[in-house]
């Protein structure tokens, strides 16, 4: 597929991924490496806290939650390029063994006043579970390049 | 250090981290995992997009910003616990070598209305280069034990 550019997006257009399996042991070797917290790294150890269980670092959530993006149509010219979130939400743990994909939707498009060749999309996207139950919020601002100017040829 | 109840935390109260290095070979490894975008993978291909040479994936920035936090002296009872973001800005792009620490600073600090053992604090993390450069800001809200209530012992 050709990649969007701004004059490509509009208000209410949606995107959807593919699936992503969530491994145990990358939890734990994520959370050792970048959160390392009893409720990231172990399942004893999580029992008795917040999560009641094992769960991914809200990190490792985001982290997938990208690559999801990445790989679906969304596509913007120039790559997906976040000049700045208005809001990231976790509202519920992701456990071992969940199957995680991502639904976007453009709640605004609008060129840049600044730089005459870029503009910006206001992105809402949710990262949902095999239940279909939200595990992730953002609401992310991306810089997409406006299409070209067509050079005359006569 | 013993860990912070609600009722330790305070308006205006500072956290610093110590210092961790962005490898090269990492930024490559943690983008061809969460985020395969040419910017993040391989310095040729990085030359001719906005980021003007090789750079970590935001995500790769903020999850090497938790490792600070979580090893900082801010040490929240029952964890760092984050109930969602109000803003997230990577204003300048990490790049290999660099050296990242976090500020924070204590914003708000409130008891929960619904539940009477926690309250969350509202906390301002800046990530900073080796220049003392800000190459993240994120305004969070964590979950805060409040400070369990003495039994009398007669």
């Amino acid at each position: 597929m050709t990649d969007r550019y701004l004059e490509d997006f509009a208000v209410g257009q949606t995107f959807r991924s593919g699936r992503r399996y969530i491994d145990k042991e990358r939890i734990k070797t994520f959370a050792a490496e970048f959160d390392p917290q009893p409720f990231h790294l172990d399942e004893d150890a999580a029992r008795n806290t917040i999560f009641g269980g094992l769960a991914a670092s809200g990190w490792h959530t985001a982290a997938v939650s990208m690559r999801l993006l990445v790989d679906s149509d969304i596509k913007p010219a120039g790559g997906i390029v976040g000049a700045g979130f208005d809001e990231l939400l976790w509202p519920r743990p992701v456990r071992p063994g969940d199957e995680l994909r991502v639904e976007s939707e453009v709640l605004e498009v609008r060129p840049s006043r600044s730089r005459p060749d870029q503009g910006l999309i206001k992105v809402r996207t949710t990262t949902l579970n095999q239940n279909d139950e939200a595990v992730q919020v953002t609401i992310g601002n991306l810089l997409v390049q406006r299409r070209p100017v067509a050079t005359e040829t006569v």
